[in-house]
């Protein structure tokens, strides 16, 4: 069963990140249904027709998001009922919810909003709880059948409906048993990873050619390798699945710091949680992005106590206590700058433990000694104070974001060995 | 003329964000050169060959990313010679340039690497600079030539290599011209956007059937128009531009924040530095990501003060002498908090102005009275002494991330009024 989503949005062809595919694949992918293709057409009825032919022809799910507002370039609802021969008609109860939506929050509204109830013939219609334009589910075929889904391209408007209406359906569909992990590495290099893990695939691919797949991907100095495996015994995939990943911890050890949908964040932030330890974060070159990934963990309130983004030398001094001939003798991204603003930090704050990062973003300010991607971070805590120094590749955003892993995978490994006193505890 | 992007790698299908899409689409729409498809396959031989082949018959431009990295899944090569019915040859060349890449950073090279220097029949080799897959690109046809594009996955290689190589090629050939502006638009909602300007666009439709096109986009609070005109004469493409874009401001005034690619962080940034002003900024529910914002622009350094994440009640008294009465009476997130949290990080930066932000991001914590998505933002400085309040939907990160937006656009208005004595300055 092949399955497949189209994004329709001239958007998306021009410079806007495609998060709808990021979403629906990984939400899909959970359930072992794999898309087969994702993609981005603009509002242009010919392309569109195109696609929705293709898409109808060689796969059985098909998932289309966007397209369905009430402007003039809108006109996924039409380009579909075409490609399907079938007809839009108005329906009155979808035109009055949508009344009501606009008088309830007393609000104007436009004339167009009305093309928002027009419903493919035979469609059946998911509910917007969050929007005015309707989602529509047509079956077609009577023996194979196959299902279109239209979905609006708003996440706020799209990601309940998936998971109230889409999502479940496809749960109950699948008859294969899929199943995945995925596990997360810092601390090697791509093809190091790689070349460790190999013999492993090798091994597993002469025993079910079919069966087992292997994946493995690097982002932001984090490397992902997601292992699934198919087939109908349920017992026998987990014992498949577990042989694997013990196989993997042997090799790549405390490298893994998660799996799945645990982020470095996760991690650091469940190891306070559960000691009931806290942390506050000074930061420079990353200017706010370090405490940013703490806090959008919900509940990081009770173990993030503060952050301060020290971006000048004299708020260094001010707020951390870092000493001015430091500054003068060694510079602001150096060790020992890094270390007394982890030290004064964890002073002033009270937290259990204080982390600093300071360096050189770019593009500007690198000289041949502290070149561009040179980044120092510390920690400081009971037990506990190491600095550790990096050089990290990239534009200005790619080294902040960089910079950012590098440090909470650090913290990662730092609190195992303060709180746990080994290098890795899972 | 048609052009398409293909990206490969099974992580776009199962929740990585395409970032490689949106920065080839948003560099060729620069020139006019708009993409009609982008479509992400899995690392799967027969889905490649599939959609590669369906590209070189239906694109002049062919554009693939990701597949040419040394590990197993990587197989771009392969599934491209065999659509082309051509070889692939080792090249000792590049053999040479990979090994000495490896040596020159005193790593092991794995065995593996070698198959990076396997070139298809025919190709233009493209040099990466930085990593050890070359792009290639292959001419096909002799009357009505059609080319495709072969480029690393990994952004910091292709990017250069896109920049260097393929964009000026793109830029050569271009004989229509194709101009467009993008408007940025921030304080009110799509639907009104979309209702003011159909009259501009109906038009034009009337008018020039062809040659304007209009698209409108939505995202985290902004809302964007892009207009593009084709033709062959500059001079009544500009004018015909220019026209609209005159329209266009007189219809949305000062709620044009910006234009191409200026975000709103660029133009807070811009009013500062050209007043020799600096700013500190107090962030509670946004947790870093406002001054994680302010200093993702190079020389950021000259204006942005310092920033401080008072997450707890007790730093924000701490830091930002915010009175304990305040905090008892009306909340952390109050416009009284809010207040006072500005005009204390005001007095201790010693910055010409301050920046602060409370609110509920959840997804727990909210009340009925204090709902999440409440959010109160201030500023403080010479002449100037304001509060908003905004309720913001979405989850957790889209809160944030919403509130950082809708903040920048607070900010902007706020210096315009106070340096500028008035609403908008363009």
């Amino acid at each position: 069963m092949k399955s497949e989503l189209i994004c329709v949005g001239t958007e998306l062809l021009f410079g806007k990140l495609n998060t709808n595919a990021a979403y629906i694949g990984e939400r899909l992918s959970t359930i072992g249904l794999d898309l087969s293709f994702v993609t981005s057409v603009g509002d242009n009825s010919d392309d569109m027709f195109e696609i929705f032919k293709k898409a109808l022809d060689r796969s059985n799910i098909i998932i289309i998001t966007g397209g369905l507002g009430p402007t003039f370039d809108d006109i996924t609802r039409e380009v579909a009922a075409k490609v399907l021969g079938r007809n839009l008609k108005i329906n009155h109860e979808i035109l009055n919810i949508i009344t009501k939506y606009f008088n309830g929050r007393n609000i104007y509204m436009p004339k167009e909003n009305e093309r928002q109830a027009y419903i493919i013939d035979g469609a059946k219609i998911i509910k917007n709880q969050t929007g005015t334009a309707p989602g529509q589910c047509v079956e077609i075929g009577s023996d194979t059948k196959k299902l279109l889904f239209l979905l609006p391209g708003p996440p706020r408007e799209m990601q309940p409906m998936f998971e109230n209406d889409v999502f479940p359906y496809f749960e109950n569909l699948q008859k294969e048993i899929k199943k995945s992990f995925i596990l997360h590495i810092c601390g090697l290099p791509e093809s190091v990873v790689d070349e460790k893990i190999k013999p492993v695939i090798d091994n597993y691919r002469v025993l079910n050619s079919g069966g087992v797949n292997f994946t493995i991907l690097a982002h932001d100095m984090i490397v992902d390798i997601k292992v699934s495996a198919a087939g109908t015994d349920e017992i026998s995939i987990n014992k498949t699945l577990d042989a694997i990943k013990q196989e993997f911890y042997s090799l790549l050890n405390e490298n893994i710091f998660g799996e799945d949908s645990q982020s470095l964040e996760d991690v650091v932030g469940s190891i306070l949680a559960k000691n009931k330890k806290t942390i506050a974060v000074a930061e420079s070159c990353t200017g706010g992005l370090l405490s940013g990934k703490i806090t959008s963990i919900p509940g990081s309130s009770e173990y993030f106590k503060e952050g301060i983004v020290t971006y000048s030398n004299e708020a260094k001094v001010r707020y951390l206590g870092v000493k001015e001939e430091t500054l003068k003798n060694f510079g602001a991204v150096s060790e020992q700058t890094a270390a007394e603003m982890a030290d004064g930090l964890r002073k002033i704050s009270g937290a259990d433990y204080a982390a600093s990062v300071t360096g050189i973003a770019g593009p500007s300010g690198g000289t041949p000694e502290k070149p561009v991607g040179l980044v120092y971070a510390a920690i400081s805590g009971e037990n506990i104070k190491h600095v550790i120094r990096l050089v990290l590749p990239g534009n200005r955003n790619e080294i902040r974001e960089r910079t950012v892993n590098k440090v909470l995978d650090f913290l990662r490994r730092q609190l195992y060995e303060a709180i746990y006193s080994n290098k890795y505890s899972r």
